[in-house]
């Protein structure tokens, strides 16, 4: 199973809306004789290319699999219905398939073939590895992760605004790394109109990943690396108010740079996937400016993983609307000094100590000088069913897409 | 050398003015026959107890001694004299006394009086564990330790002020033991009024380090615990700028909680000790209400290490005037949210991050939930000579009091 979940990860990144899955035939007799993992999206799944390497040795074989084989049509045909007709005799699950199209049936299916199905096996590290599927088939969003670089003294720009750089170069290369996990980064409006980022994987991940603006009034500079949609496709979202006149505008200037831009094959172009189908940014109004109503579009986007490189104020409103399940912070060994220079985050509401929750320890090492801490939020939702909790915001999970 | 390290941090927070001290004896097979520390101020020398220990066995024999024999009479005799008394052979010393009454005369005297003398093993253990000592005794100024508990977002309270606790109870008794290690504690005026603190080791270090309090208009509350000198010795510094009204206000509020507390033995006072000294709050004028001076006059009262437990903006003056060497902070995994909450810092004048200097690690590790880091200063002076460091304010060592 630890095999299974190597061959999962090499698909990290890349497989959203699904799962990332790895699999491993054994003959009858023990011996390895095929792999496979879900290497993206409308490509074969991990079960399919498996049993294809083993061809007849599966036969009275172990499959073992990360996930459950799923039972229903989708871009591909059923797996286990290949399973069986492989002549599979075991099959090895390390968790079921929280997808409600699946959800269990999948083994049902195998079972009620005369297979003989073992569950459970490595389920945690399974639920590890593939948690932002799981929280965004669980609660109809994807799981955000905010990211920032702070000094040691809690500051992410000096005074005068200065920011570039806090973190040192290996911090920032992991920031590539980090991008490269997710399938969406976001910044608000006034991330574009200072920092102008590029906020791309530097190539680590093919596709970059969805560049995504929420802005509330539509003031967005004319020039910016994020209108420059060849190297990365951008999605600029906006509320019901934002001004008339800044659409037109914003939807000439598309105009206009689509002219200037290198004309792209349209044989490269997936007509299915949304994220790359894009000549120039796109525009996108929600039926509100807010955290929550954008996660919800992305999710119906496909993304399971969005990163939140935004100003304090956005991070903020995140955190409070329980967009946010893990952390990742970045702290230098300086001092910036205060007050009038910027923290991480605007106002969250407590109003007692006693009240604010501790996040979980993820991960923590070195960068470079830099020390990385990532936690996971206090009790991230495991069921669509799960009380809001308290001082995390209210807002209720909702069903799968 | 390793076991005479071990033994002179026996002494650790007790021995100021002068540093921790180990030292053992061979005899002339090599077998050890003695061993001591300095433990406190005014008893005898580690060398002193270790010969003592070996007695006759001393002879011919090797004497480790983890800081260069002292060559001058202070409160006790020569131990350079006591060791060539005791007919040692050879002397292994892991560094020499930067205390310019020393400063390699006493190996000088050992090596005119016919003995081995070995220097420089473990020297770079030797020179961290007096860190402070040698601080003190190249710039006049005891080392400084800025230390604060802070969330993950660089908070030091709620937006209402609520700081009461963001740490978790691991990291506060790791402020106890850090105190114990400290000669002095040091906080403004304001923290007295808003914390109210007791800034005690809880008993880790016997005296209790000098809590002092500065204050330039001696704006302070008639009932505080730092006013209980029974539990810990209180010093209040003030400039030249603080009321007459104030001054007097003060001193009768000194004398009334006098009359109020348990008497106490003065056979227990050492009259030497100014810090023990006291049966209420002792005032103090300084040529400047500043960090520098005030420093300056902790140093003359034989601090070699001191603590800041201040607010933001005389933590900030404190770095800015190069009175803070080493840094101490620690991080929950919360977040509390701002702008209005708190920061551990003022202003520090930076208008360029180029500018701003790394500080270097000294110590990661976790105390419960919570994270400590320490590290240093980007370049602690190491001599009378050094230049100013750019961006760590400009103020002049000077020579040993």
């Amino acid at each position: 199973m630890r095999r299974t979940l190597q061959l999962a990860a090499l698909g990290g990144g890349r497989t959203s809306p699904n799962p990332m899955v790895g699999a491993v035939v054994l003959d009858a007799g023990g011996t390895l004789v095929g792999e496979g993992f879900h290497a993206r999206a409308g490509e074969p799944h991990a079960e399919v290319g498996a049993l294809r390497q083993a061809g007849d040795r599966a036969r009275g074989g172990t499959l073992v699999v990360s996930l459950e084989p799923c039972c229903h049509h989708g871009r591909t045909p059923p797996c286990s219905e290949a399973v069986i007709a492989a002549g599979i005799a075991r099959v090895v699950v390390a968790m079921s398939d929280p997808d409600p199209r699946v959800a269990g049936s999948g083994l049902a299916r195998l079972r009620a073939a005369g297979l003989e199905v073992i569950e459970g096996v490595a389920g945690s590290e399974a639920h590890r590895l593939n948690r932002a599927f799981v929280h965004r088939v669980l609660t109809g969003r994807p799981l955000g992760v905010l990211k920032w670089a702070m000094s040691l003294d809690g500051r992410t720009a000096l005074p005068n605004g200065d920011s570039q750089w806090i973190s040192g170069d290996a911090a920032r290369e992991w920031v590539h790394r980090l991008r490269a996990g997710c399938d969406a980064v976001i910044v608000g409006g006034g991330t574009v109109r200072t920092d102008d980022p590029l906020l791309t994987s530097r190539g680590r991940r093919d596709p970059e990943p969805l560049r995504v603006v929420l802005s509330r009034g539509l003031d967005l500079p004319a020039a910016a690396w994020l209108w420059d949609t060849t190297v990365a496709p951008t999605l600029v979202a906006h509320g019901p108010g934002a001004p008339q006149k800044r659409r037109e505008a914003f939807d000439r200037m598309v105009q206009a740079s689509a002219g200037d831009s290198p004309a792209i094959d349209s044989a490269e172009v997936d007509p299915a996937d949304p994220l790359t189908n894009a000549s120039g940014p796109q525009r996108l109004e929600l039926p509100a400016c807010e955290p929550l109503a954008l996660l919800e579009a992305l999710a119906e986007r496909g993304c399971n993983r969005v990163l939140w490189e935004c100003g304090p104020e956005l991070a903020a409103a995140a955190i409070r609307q329980g967009c946010v399940q893990e952390l990742a912070a970045v702290i230098a060994p300086k001092l910036l000094g205060g007050p009038p220079a910027r923290t991480p985050l605007g106002n969250l509401g407590f109003e007692s100590l006693v009240k604010v929750p501790c996040w979980r320890e993820l991960n923590r090492h070195q960068l470079g000088r830099d020390l990385l801490w990532e936690l996971e939020g206090p009790q991230p939702p495991t069921a669509p069913s799960d009380p809001p909790i308290d001082g995390w915001g209210s807002a209720s999970p909702r069903s799968a897409p």
